[in-house]
C-alpha cells in the first residue's frame, strides 16, 4: 500500500544518503546567514524583532513536510512584510500586544485561505494576476519599503505629514540623529559595495565563480556583526542614543493564541485575501522558477497547501506571515540545499539561535538591518521586466506601471486591486480589437489571404471575411462596424461569408448579434454565410435561433464556399422581410 | 460648407415634406399617451409626480436635435428612476427639496459623464456588459420596482422591516387601506386584460393588427381616465382617503439650479457612474434594435452626446434622469413617426398639457399609477433570455442568475458591479480553459486533425499539438500542463511541434513562459517548434529572447514540419544545459 505523500513525503522516503552531507551543511549555512534578514522583515512587519526568528522555526519545517518545492525557503519576507504592516497600521500601534494578536490572526486568515485553495486545487487563481502587473506590484513595493526605511536608516524623530514640501524636508533634515546616520550610512556603503564589487572583485582575484558568488552573500551578516562590534565596543546604543535591537526574549516561542475577536476578524478579510493571493503568486512562480533551473516540477496546489499549513502554524507560535522568499531561497540553494532535508536542518539551528544567541544579537543597530531591508529592497525593483513589456506590448507596460504607481501612492491593496482590474482591462481591451481581413483565394490553391497583402481571386457579389478572434460581447461592435464598411465598399454584393477557422469560441452574446445581422443583412438582399466552423464552436449553434434562420449556407471551407457561390451565377439573394 | 450636424442636424435639413402629417400626428398622440407613465415613473424615482412631465419636455427637445437615432423617445424610464430611488433614499427623504436637488445633481453627473464618453468616442464601452448580464439585471430592477409598488397599490401605511416572516405578512394584512386597494385591484385588472386580451380580440372582431396593436396601447390612458373619472365622482380622495396625484404646480418649470454641495457630489459620482452605464447600455442597445427594424444606422458615439446632453438639460429644468424608454419608443414607432420632429412635437405638447391640464390630473389616483408601472415593470422580466442563455451556455445563464439575485438581494447598484465582475469572469473562465489537441497528418494531405478522432499519420520522436486559444497570463499553466503530459505519455518524443493557427495574440507573460518552456524542454533534450504562426504575433514575437533562444524552428506550415522532421531521422536534439 502506498503511503500518502503528506504522511511520510516522497523526498524522504527516497532520500539518497550522498545528499545528506550538502544539506546538513546548507542548512547550517542558511540559518546563520538570514538571521538579519529575519530580524529586518519582522521590524518592517511592525513586529518585535525575534518574531522574525520565531517564524524562521516552525512554519519552515512544515513547509518543508508538506510543500512540493525541493529547495524554495520560506520564512519571513519583505513583500508580506510591508503588506502586514501596511494593512495593520491603522487597526493598532506597531509593536504593541493588539498589534501581535492581529498580525497573528491576519497569518491565520490568509494561510487557511491559501490550504483551502490549495484543497480544492484552486492553484490556477494565482494566475489572476499577469506577470507585469505582479512585477510592477513588486516594484511599487519595493520603493515603499525603501521609504519606509529612510526612519530607521537615519534616525529620524519627527515625519512631517507633507515630507514633499520645503518645510518637510527642512523637519526631516533637523530631526535627523547624527550617530544613527553614520551607522546607517557606512553600513549602506559597505553592503553596496560588496554587492556591486565584492564578487567582481574576488573573481578578478582568481576566486572561483561560485566562490565569489558565496562570499558576496556572506557580506551582509559580516557587517551586521561588524555593527554590533561596533555598538558593544563603543557602548554606541548608551552613550549616543544609538537604536538596537535590544533585549530580545530568550527561550523558544510558546504555543500562545488569542481568539481574534469577531470585529478584528471581519476588518482583516480583505487584506488576508490580497495577502494570500500575493502570496500564492509569490511562491507558486518562485517555486517554478527555482523548480525549473534543477530539471524538477512542482504541483502548484500541493505547493498553497504548504504554504496555507506554514502560515497556520506561523500564527500559533509568535507569528508573522510567512512566504517563499527569493533571497532566503537564492542563500539556499547557493549553499548546496538538495533537498527539504537542508531547511529542516536550517529550522532546528535556528532553535539553538533563539536559545544561546540571543544577548549578541541585542547589540545589533537598527540602522544597520534598515541599510540591508533598504538594499534587498531596492534590487526588487525590475525595471528591465518594465522595459521588456514596453518593447513588447505598450498595454502591459501600462499595466506594469499603473500597478506599481498605485501600489506607491494608493497603498499595497488598492494597488493590487487595480492590478487585477488593468490585468483584466488589458485583456479585455486586445479582445475587443480584434485582427479582421477581406480574403481572396491565391491563384490555383485552397488557400485563402488578405486582399490587402496578396494577389488574390475575389467574386464581384460575394465578400470574404476572416475575423481573427473569438466573438464575445466586447468585440461584437467593432466586427459588426467593420462588416458594414466592408459591405459599403462593395455595392455589388449579395453574399457575405464570414471565415471562422480562428473564432474558438462564441458567447451568447455573439450569437445574438449575429442573429440579428443576419436577419438585417437579409433584408438588404445579403445572405450570410460561415466556412470552416470549429466543431466544438458548431456544436454549440446547431440549437440556436441563428442556425434555424440563416439566411445563407455553412461550408466546410472557403474554398468550397468560393466554388458555390461563383458558380451561383450571380443570382441575387431572396430578400425576405425580417419577422 | 458643410453645417456640422450639431447646428443643424441632418434629418431637418433632408426633411421630406410627405413625413410631415406623420411626425405631428405622431407627436400629439404620444404626448397625450405617456402622460401617466411620466407621472407615474417620477413618483417611482421618488419626485413629486410633475417631474415626470418636465422631464418630457426640454430634455426631449434636446436630445431630438442631437442624438442619432430617429425614432427613439427619450423621458422618464423605469431602470433609471428606481436607480435614482435606491441611490438618493440613503441620503434624503424622497419628495423633499434636497432630495430635489440631489436628483437634479445625480442627472447632471450622470449626463456630463455619458456627455464625455460621446466626445470621446466611448461608445463601446456600453459594451462592458454582456447580454445576459444587461438581461439579468434589467429582470432584477424589474422585479424591485413592481415590489415598490405593492405599498401604493395597496395603501399599505406600516411595511415591516422583515416582511416575509409571518409577523410581518399580518402587518402587512391588516394595513391595507380597503378603498385603495379595491382601486388599485380593479386597475391592474383592467390593465392586464387590455394586454392579454384586448389586441387579440379585437383582431378576431375583424380589427387590422396594427389598430388592435394600437387600442391596447390605448388602454392605459382609458384606465386612468376611468379612475380619475371615478375619484371626482365619488369624491374618493376626501371621503375613503385614497390616494390621489393632488394639486401639482401649474405653469411650465422654471430654470432652478442650486449649486450641489462638494459632499453629495463625492457621494454620487458613483451612482452616477452607474446610471451612465446603464444609460448608455439602454440607449444605444435600444436604439440600434429600432434602427435596425427600420434599416437604419444609429452613430453610438452621437448617441451619448444626445443623451448625455438631455440629461444634464433635464438637471436645470426640474430635473430626473432620463433615458432611451422602450415603451415611450415603442409608442413613438406605433403612432407612426418617422424622424425626431415627432418627439419635438410631443414635447411641444406637453409643455400645454403641463398649463392647462394640471388640474384634471390631480384626481389620478395614485393605486392606478402603480397598478400601470407594475405591469409595465413585469413585461422587463427576461426569462426567455435566461432560458436561452441556460440552453447555450451554462456560464452565462449564471451570469444572468447572479446578476438579477444581485440587484434584487444586494441593490441596483451592488447588482450592476457584480454582473461586470460575473461578465469578465465568464470570459476568463473560457479563456483559461482552452481546446488543445495532440494532430497528426491525415494521410496524402496537408491536412492535420486531433489524432483522437481521426486516423492520421504521426511521427514516434515528435510530437504536433494544436492550441485553439490565443495565449494569455490567465490559461498559461492549463497550456503548460497539458503539454507536460502529452509529453510524458510519449517519452520517445525529441521534437514538440506547438501548430498556431488559432493563436490570435500571445501577451507578454505568454511570451516569458515559453522562453520557460524552451529552456526546460531544451533540458531534457526536447526541440521547441511553431508552425504556422499568424503575421501580427509573429511580428511581435521577432524582437523577444524566446525568438532569439528557440531551440527549434519555425515552420510555415505544420505540414513542412512534419517534412523537416520525418527526414532528420530522429537526430536527439542538442542537449545544452539552459544559461
Amino acid at each position: 500500500m502506498r503511503i500518502p505523500d503528506f504522511i511520510w513525503p516522497q523526498w524522504l522516503r527516497d532520500y539518497p544518503r550522498r545528499d545528506l552531507g550538502a544539506d546538513i551543511t546548507a542548512g547550517v549555512l542558511v540559518s546563520i546567514l538570514v538571521v538579519p534578514q529575519s530580524l529586518a522583515y519582522a521590524l518592517l512587519a511592525g513586529l518585535p524583532p525575534h518574531f522574525g526568528l520565531y517564524a524562521s522555526i516552525f512554519p519552515v519545517l512544515i513547509y518543508a513536510w508538506f510543500g512540493s518545492s525541493r529547495v524554495q525557503a520560506v520564512g519571513p519576507v519583505a513583500i508580506t512584510a510591508i503588506m502586514t504592516y501596511t494593512v495593520l497600521l491603522p487597526l493598532s500601534r506597531p509593536g504593541s500586544p493588539e498589534y501581535i494578536v492581529l498580525a497573528a490572526t491576519l497569518s491565520l486568515l490568509s494561510g487557511a485561505m491559501v490550504f483551502a485553495c490549495g484543497l480544492a486545487r484552486l492553484g490556477f487563481l494565482s494566475q489572476l494576476l499577469s506577470r507585469p502587473v505582479a512585477s510592477g506590484f513588486i516594484s511599487g513595493s519595493a520603493v515603499l519599503i525603501v521609504c519606509s526605511q529612510f526612519k530607521h536608516l537615519l534616525g529620524l524623530s519627527a515625519l512631517p505629514t507633507q515630507p514633499w514640501t520645503a518645510g518637510g524636508l527642512l523637519t526631516i533634515f533637523s530631526s535627523i540623529h547624527g550617530m544613527t546616520a553614520l551607522v546607517g550610512g557606512i553600513s549602506l556603503l559597505m553592503l553596496m559595495l560588496a554587492r556591486t564589487w565584492l564578487a567582481t572583485g574576488l573573481k578578478k582575484l582568481g576566486c572561483a565563480p561560485a566562490t565569489a558568488a558565496f562570499a558576496a552573500r556572506l557580506a551582509p551578516l559580516v557587517v551586521v556583526a561588524l555593527g554590533s562590534l561596533a555598538v558593544y565596543a563603543g557602548e554606541l546604543d548608551r552613550r549616543h542614543g544609538l537604536a538596537v535591537v535590544g533585549n530580545i526574549a530568550g527561550g523558544l516561542p510558546l504555543f500562545s493564541w488569542q481568539l481574534p475577536d469577531a470585529e478584528h476578524v471581519q476588518r482583516l478579510i480583505i487584506p488576508a485575501l490580497t495577502l494570500a493571493l500575493i502570496g500564492m503568486v509569490q511562491n507558486i512562480s518562485m517555486a517554478q522558477a527555482l523548480a525549473v533551473k534543477r530539471g524538477e516540477r512542482v504541483d502548484a496546489n500541493r505547493e498553497l497547501v504548504g504554504l496555507g499549513l506554514a502560515n497556520i502554524t506561523s500564527a500559533f507560535v509568535g507569528g508573522m506571515p510567512v512566504g517563499g522568499g527569493v533571497s532566503r531561497s537564492a542563500v539556499n540553494v547557493a549553499s548546496g540545499a538538495q533537498t527539504p532535508l537542508a531547511s529542516m536542518v536550517a529550522a532546528l539551528v535556528t532553535i539553538f539561535i533563539v536559545l544561546w544567541a540571543s544577548p549578541w544579537l541585542a547589540h545589533l543597530p537598527l540602522a544597520t538591518l534598515a541599510a540591508s531591508i533598504m538594499l534587498a529592497a531596492w534590487s526588487m525593483v525590475d525595471l528591465a521586466a518594465l522595459r521588456q513589456a514596453m518593447a513588447y506590448d505598450r498595454a502591459d507596460a501600462l499595466a506594469w506601471l499603473g500597478t506599481a504607481l498605485g501600489v506607491i501612492v494608493l497603498g499595497v491593496d488598492v494597488g493590487i486591486g487595480l492590478g487585477v482590474v488593468l490585468s483584466m482591462a488589458t485583456l479585455l481591451f486586445h479582445a475587443s480589437t480584434p485582427h479582421m481581413a477581406v480574403v481572396g483565394r491565391l491563384p490555383g490553391s485552397e488557400h485563402f489571404r488578405n486582399v490587402a497583402r496578396h494577389r488574390v481571386d475575389t467574386l464581384p457579389h460575394a465578400l470574404f471575411l476572416r475575423i481573427d478572434e473569438s466573438l464575445f460581447f466586447g468585440n461584437l461592435a467593432a466586427i459588426e462596424s467593420y462588416i458594414r464598411q466592408a459591405l459599403a465598399q462593395q455595392p455589388a454584393c449579395r453574399d457575405l461569408v464570414l471565415v471562422m477557422n480562428a473564432v474558438n469560441r462564441m458567447d451568447s452574446t455573439a450569437v445574438d448579434t449575429l442573429a440579428e445581422l443576419n436577419r438585417d443583412l437579409l433584408a438588404q438582399g445579403i445572405r450570410l454565410h460561415f466556412a470552416e466552423i470549429k466543431g466544438p464552436v458548431q456544436d454549440r449553434l446547431q440549437n440556436t435561433a441563428l442556425w434555424r434562420h440563416l439566411s445563407g449556407q455553412v461550408f466546410l471551407s472557403a474554398s468550397a464556399a468560393f466554388d458555390a457561390l461563383a458558380a451561383s451565377d450571380c443570382a441575387p439573394a431572396a430578400s425576405n422581410s425580417p419577422a
